[in-house]
């Protein structure tokens, strides 16, 4: 196991390369919740992500025959890009072996940082087994994600900054993949502030840390999908897990609903970034924040490396969970001006039409009808019921799909 | 005008309860645009927008007996929001008058922080005209959003800490509004680094600054729509319109285009959330970015208060603008099986169907036939012409909507 000394020492070796993220307090979400929040915003790395810490580390520890060869690994995340960036800044070799089906804009950031990638296999394992087989006929060296003393010792510098960010820090949320970054946030926990309560969040589709946990031993679970894919690990690293045996206090394990949840909160109340992985630790903060109450508490956002179109999607998603969108499906009689009524009807309430369909031949309508299908901006919940109403006393049929 | 020891006092004034804000260097942008891109992130406000600076600085010069008054002001932006915070902050009776028709969001930030709010009129015109009633009525003191020396001092500040974060600065581009920003940053520029280029960028659904230095007085001009709601003022200050024409090198003007495009690389790239004035700055760059080839550039990117859906739909035409999303129409055979052999083709082409309308009976489609509406997820616009190629050489007619 890593202790402290190993931790500072990566911090005094990648400080001048690695950036000192700020870590904010939140007063909206210090407000909603009941306790001080703070961010440490790891999005904001060069790379989008704190994978660079620990990449870094590891490159600086490499002797001079093995900076020459170069090094390899299989990812197509976070851990290649802060690997592909910071080797070609030292102009050390990196070669990443991805899947085939990886997306292009994934495989262009590591070749925009100068590293070879080499499409192999559609699956991660694949991709792994061919990065082996390279490390061996190439002499290369492979650096692993997350199951390696130096990346755990670079993550954990994370925690060195958070503690003389946050003074009186009371407690800690972050995601668990592998468990690169929460074993070594904790282990300078454990030797700086004790009293700072570990919180590690993962992925319900995953759930790794909870049955390893439970199981007293490394558990190995199913591919599965999730929004949080920085974190879809399915089993955790040797050197980790009895890491976080020992020094996690607990564990929280979070839906894909909540992750998005927390995605539009830190999007829309603090301007931030964040992807699934990033945002775990504020969904999991949404579920515990009464045990934490008055508390000073950190989250770790992780990285921002988010697809633009799935925070669309998300985007969309939480207006209508919010009530602040709606979508509603109502019979119109098939004649000239129904709609135009209707419309007048929806700018009294000061709905918004944002889309609306309007079918002749759905199979649900009656001849002379039309159905439509309207999507509204609307004002939350209440506003919602008010229209409703309205429209019933108008005499529409109407129901909400979403 | 004000002097640089004004700025200097607002920013001993304020100091303590406004965040310094990072400014960050973004080598994606430095390295897409040849010059060093240094993003002063004041969007990470407590309010999420610089305005803070200036109202503070007015609240905190306000003598004993106004202060227990209180003040008005006439907003449903950023301003008010900075005045209704610090005011609640400090026991200040604060009075906001906003257009009936302010979103209802906007409302609730102004109550959440202890505000009075008050709506009146349809339109900011006649919002403010309520305020001046008031003001003389209740012996509030008003306080303007830009045209007001403390206003603008406190603004300036910005500047202050851009010099000491961005040694060697030679340039810095701000949005303009009423100029109060602008003017504020201009004083210290001129004082303490007189060969740092000012660059004003304005949104062309107002353009006042341009017509106005044009015409050698302030121009008024009609009510127009932009997304940059945040500078959409129809008359610069009669303080701060001879500041800008003495300080300001460069005035641009930008297009909601060219705004949108700006907030995208902002969120995608540099994980942060700017609203359409706070993203200008960046619009201007892309313009004129090859006349400030390998120099230090700071934009201050002024706010993120953006409404999510807005953001969201940025987001779409963003990616079909690039490329990144297709819309396609196309004639298919009305039969079983000829979707899926469509979808087979797509996928051989590795194009994700992101939504999909199969209709039978649009006006330009034959009999057996049906005219499917396709969204696709795409790499580029390489990859939309292999697509068209091969859905051409397999028989299908086909166009593209976007």
């Amino acid at each position: 196991m890593i202790t402290l000394a190993d931790v500072e020492a990566a911090r005094d070796r990648i400080r001048h390369a690695v950036r000192l993220t700020p870590c904010t307090l939140s007063e909206s979400l210090s407000n909603q919740l009941g306790c001080e929040v703070y961010l440490k915003l790891e999005n904001l790395q060069r790379t989008g992500s704190f994978k660079e810490r620990g990449a870094l580390n590891r490159l600086l520890t490499l002797g001079p025959e093995d900076r020459q060869r170069g090094v390899i690994t299989a990812s197509a995340g976070n851990h290649a890009q802060g690997l592909s960036y910071h080797g070609g800044r030292l102009g050390i070799p990196v070669t990443v072996v991805m899947p085939e089906t990886s997306p292009l804009i994934k495989i262009n950031a590591n070749r925009s940082f100068g590293a070879t990638v080499v499409l192999h296999g559609t699956r991660y394992d694949e991709a792994a087994l061919e990065a082996w087989r390279r490390r061996d006929v190439e002499g290369l060296t492979y650096i692993h994600p997350f199951d390696d003393d130096l990346i755990i010792a670079g993550q954990g510098t994370i925690g060195l900054e958070l503690l003389d960010q946050v003074p009186g820090l009371q407690a800690v949320l972050l995601a668990v993949g592998g468990g690169g970054l929460t074993a070594g946030t904790a282990v300078v926990m454990r030797a700086r502030a004790p009293n700072v309560q570990v919180i590690g969040v993962e992925t319900r589709a995953f759930g790794v840390l909870e049955r390893s946990l439970h199981a007293h031993e490394r558990i190995t679970v199913d591919p599965a999908i999730t929004i949080a894919d920085g974190i879809a690990v399915r089993t955790l690293g040797e050197r980790t897990f009895p890491m976080l045996q020992q020094l996690v206090h607990r564990v929280l394990t979070v839906d894909d609903e909540e992750i998005a949840r927390a995605i539009l909160a830190l999007l829309e109340q603090d301007k931030t970034v964040a992807e699934g992985a990033g945002a775990a630790p504020l969904a999991g903060l949404f579920r515990i924040a009464p045990d934490l109450r008055s508390q000073k508490v950190a989250l770790v956002v992780s990285g921002g490396n988010i697809d633009v179109n799935l925070l669309a999607r998300i985007i969309e998603r939480g207006l209508l969970k919010a009530g602040r969108m709606v979508k509603l499906t109502l019979a119109l009689l098939d004649r000239p001006g129904a709609l135009a009524r209707l419309a007048e009807t929806l700018a009294d309430q000061r709905a918004n039409i944002l889309e609306i369909s309007h079918n002749r031949l759905s199979a649900d309508s009656r001849l002379g009808e039309a159905r439509v299908e309207l999507t509204l901006e609307t004002r939350g919940e209440d506003h919602i019921r008010e229209l409703m109403v309205e429209l019933g006393a108008k005499g529409y049929q109407l129901q909400r799909v979403h």
